[in-house]
């Protein structure tokens, strides 16, 4: 449908998956089919206002990020970018709350078999895997391949996600600290935590922030970057409102402040 | 306490942490003080029937082990005995129901705070590492530190465990399903999973049992290990009931099978 | 299906509600069609032991009562056989958990539907209705219709029911209290408490127990009697395992004392 | 304090009890204690907009209504003025969200208790059956008592409550659902449902509305009105910014229809 709308000159906010793939293979390998419009794939733009802003401002077409990519790239993307991360040590957990899995009726989605349920799911090849990977392997510039566990959790709505990765080597958190800072203290929906403070979904639901925190452990070499999102909001519609505002010369923050 | 009761000619199973760890001084550094009984530690048996029956069976004083270590020693145990994985890549990722944290009447602790919250804490170095650590490193024959991640989630009961790690070279999901299936097909309260099924903490609760999936990750080299356990029966008092029984000679499962 | 099983000299007990009404008529009006077997309703018993439990022993078709209908008549029965209530004066409200609406692939019964969902259903005719009143009248002696409003809470078991009547001229609430323990103190699940003692649904889930409190309320001349049960135990199938134990001269909570 | 902060000129909305009873005997009954500033007494104004919303305007001292007494005190007052119902007929069953019990470090407020947990308490007289009866017995012109019976649920958020209350000889639903339309169609946070339609809290929560719904049993003579309201918005906090935008002649929504 997006193409022609675009052809009627249009412009389109996706919050399916179609467009936030460059390469239609990695689309078939991971959707199992046929990309249905691969020319427009070029033009597509990953609608997460952080990394691709300016993009966006002139996109015709915006590919709005799916939920748990967005709580896995914002906490690395300025720390690989950086050389900070060994790219290869990254592994990521995240929950889920129920509103995640859509609205279908799935006797699996029902009350009574997810309350009391807490479960991975989707292993270890999640098509959410796709978009990750290809945003972190632009920031890290090399091709970057993690581990990923979702897992259903019996709350409706929020993500929480904990990373674990290698420094490189001379690396200390507090340089990590710091490309947070430099990347996120002044954008409108991250919010970074002190070390040692762990986000909490219930503080970002119905909000359209990322709350992110770090700490190290120096036993193991790793830093551990936690975050929290509303799968809804941050993770769907209000970023892709966050979008719409840029597309728009809105200030990007409108109609994005009101609730929580 | 236990002193006391021993000197009685009392066989003591002790719920708390104090006799877990085999050395005071790893105790000290967890739990910030001297130990009070260290010269019991040596008699103490960690109470994990899977691992040490036959100590339990003669103990006069058994530790019974902590929830999240139980829900990660088990999966991992039988592949470090067998040096099937890099013990320097090991991430644990735990969730809990609230009542993990016990009964105390803590303002975080409160429903209204718990429910629609999923967070991480107790990050870098949560207690329950030093016991997990210890049998780990007793399974590899060297020391062992992995990553661990606590989370709370609102769920009374249950604990779910997904672990990250690299097999050694050589080593394929095979022979690491093979090995739980040596070490665990004959244990009354382990059930393994078919690989790509992942067990969910609603199918524990109330019962003994611990249940065990496996997955393997080509692309990073990583097997998944996941784990669901009750963290009050399993994790605490079921199994602590189960040295018990072999203490004193009655079939293991007597007063564990009944509920579920 | 009853009928063919009868006709081979089986013994059946049915969790339906399609023999739990004496009158063909009643179930026409109350479940929109014919009842399909009339000519088994006059044998048939109602499945509640505390008040037929000789028939049961000897039936040879027992209808299991619905699980509003046990948490309102077995309240009710002995004071209204002791003609203690104004019979026109009784309100019955109940909150269930959600499994006693099925489990059909339903977008009313998802997760994200119901939690955080309070509400009213079925006003004011809820087809349960048909049992309570035929069974309350059989105590009373005469036709009884009561006010029922039952609720749908976001817990998974459980129905919470709280009833208000006027007391009969000249009753106390000792008389009251005297004539609930004169029917149920050596029920081997109805557990009575102290006035002004309310149940919880968490001392019954998972139990066959029914609980209940009375208080009175001199301003308004009413007594309030409060009960909890599992929906899914006492409420349905424990309370059918009761009656099969009848059936078959077993101690009458054979099966029913192990979990809780 | 109130006192002291009117001598300073200042005008008061009070969230606390002390200000919503006029009779200082009523208090005492009701709160255990002499009231602390009865002379204060006369010139407060319970400060439920829609019955009193004049003398909210020029009010120096405002009483912000408790959270059940909103979800009663709304469908029956215009009921009762007309002289449409038995006022000795009434009784009100509400079940509440945990936060109305405040955010007290009691134990039993802890997450694990209340999971699972529906009960009645406060029976047979609640401190806010007070409120509830002065309101109520103002709108009737005699006095009015009621039966009420609050139970707690395990939600965070929310009030439901369902009246039972016989009409008056020759009153129809007709003329029920005329006269809520008559009192509440132009009121900007009362949302009457068609017949037959109930209310939910989950529409409500987060919000200042409230929801009402009615419905009529010919079998006993009663009319059903139900409502849900969130007690810490229309049931608070939010009617109190109500009271306060009134108070200072700003629009009365100002600030209570952004969230949802």
């Amino acid at each position: 449908m997006a193409g022609a709308l675009l052809e009627r000159g249009l412009r389109v906010i996706d919050l399916s998956a179609d467009f936030r793939l460059r390469s239609p293979d990695v689309y078939r390998e991971y959707y199992g089919q046929e990309h249905p419009a691969p020319d427009l794939l070029e033009e597509a733009v990953y609608g997460m206002p952080e990394l691709h802003r300016d993009a966006i401002r002139g996109a015709a077409l915006v590919a709005a990020p799916g939920c748990y990519p967005t709580s896995i790239i914002l906490p690395l993307h300025p720390l690989l970018r950086a050389g900070y991360l060994d790219p290869a040590s990254i592994v990521a957990v995240s929950m889920s709350g129920v509103s995640g899995a859509g609205r279908k009726s799935d006797s699996t989605l029902l009350f009574c078999e997810c309350a009391g349920s807490m479960r991975a799911y989707g292993l270890p090849r999640h098509r959410h895997l796709s978009e990750i990977e290809q945003e972190l392997s632009l920031a890290a510039g090399r091709s970057v391949a993690i581990s990923f566990a979702p897992h259903l959790v019996p709350v409706p709505r929020g993500i929480a996600t904990t990373i674990h990765a290698r420094l490189a080597p001379g690396v200390s958190l507090r340089v990590v600290a710091a490309a947070l800072c430099d990347a996120y203290a002044r954008e409108p929906f991250v919010r970074l935590l002190k070390e040692g403070v762990f986000p909490d979904t219930k503080h970002v639901v119905r909000t359209n922030y990322i709350d992110i925190g770090h700490a190290y452990d120096g036993r193991t070499g790793r830093v551990i970057l936690t975050s929290a999102v509303d799968n809804l909001t941050k993770g769907a519609a209000g970023q892709a409102l966050q979008s719409f505002n840029l597309m728009h010369g809105l200030p990007e923050t409108t109609g994005l402040l009101e609730c929580g």
